[in-house]
């Protein structure tokens, strides 16, 4: 007989799989086709892994992956907004509150707890981890934004004021990539990819 | 400037979006269509910071989350072969060992060699890590495929002897997990998603 615990934790792995019909605006570099939130936390949580000795300060990179894998799993429900669409996320922030009760909660109540706290550290972004964590999460977009040459920039009208405002998140969780980062959006405005 | 270092790390991270179009055999529980590497692998990560505690040994969950958020890189250049495909999964191990070099490869010495070994030690399954993780690589699509009704296993002729043999692998590195599988493997056979 299988013990509740262990139902509630596979209820939980079965919820999470629609995590990958949650599409986002940024596009693949192969066949152009918009990313999902299961592939992009996949990507985060493996550039973790590679570029750790950019985080700003001491760091435990098992929590930042972890944080990575279920930072956008509140999506399943709230749906994904686009970073460049402030008042519709301004509008989020109590609907991803409802969706981390629901989604978290399927779990036994002590991973519940430490589940949604991981959470709720990614989106207070104080620590390092978290501080790190936002700024692979804003720079993984931006890579593929290049790539895909800028296609979903121009889809939603944005110019390069926004991204660098937007972006500025990676100065502060990843001074070193932030460099790259701004290199980056100046040649993609040189390649015409984005209006100045 | 961006230095050589970063260059080939982000020249691996760029390489790695390339894992969102492979394509797996299990089908998704919501909308059917089939799996990709990269979800794969973020709810293989996923599934072993939920399942830690049915681990039969003292576990390093860091490791085992590495070694799932790459497993399956190799398949970029290799494919995925079917599990329940013998003979191609033999002729499998060459290619796939010729696609670590490159991919890997593309990295820095240093980390090369470190992602090298955590995907070689993943295919031996000798540490608690690996036999955990391969553990959870066999639970994951015998989830989906129940509650896809077994298409998968109807599309390729699969019968429930071979379902039973491939899936030891769970009983190796998580007994626990090993008693639930079992159980919904008869299941499925009950309810005619597989054939006795």
């Amino acid at each position: 007989m299988t013990s509740e615990r262990l139902e509630r934790q596979l209820a939980f792995i079965l919820e999470i799989d629609k995590a990958k019909e949650v599409l986002r605006n940024s596009l693949l570099t192969e066949s152009r086709r918009r990313e999902n939130d299961a592939e992009h936390a996949w990507h985060l949580a493996s550039m973790a892994l590679v570029l750790t000795e950019y985080a700003p300060a001491e760091m435990d990179v098992g929590r930042t992956v972890a944080m990575l894998l279920l930072h956008d799993l509140v999506e399943i429900d709230a749906g994904d907004t686009y970073i460049y669409d402030t008042e519709a996320r301004k509008r989020q922030v109590e609907t991803e509150r409802a969706a981390a009760d629901r989604i978290f909660g399927l779990l036994p109540p002590d991973q519940a707890a430490g589940l949604r706290a991981l959470w709720e550290e990614f989106e207070a972004r104080e620590t390092p981890e978290s501080r790190f964590a936002a700024a692979l999460d804003r720079l993984q977009p931006l890579l593929l934004n290049f790539h895909a040459e800028g296609r979903a920039w121009q889809a939603h009208g944005v110019r390069k004021a926004q991204v660098l405002a937007v972006n500025t998140t990676i100065a502060d969780g990843a001074p070193e990539l932030w460099e790259f980062a701004r290199g980056l959006i100046d040649e993609a405005v040189r390649r015409d990819y984005l209006p100045e």
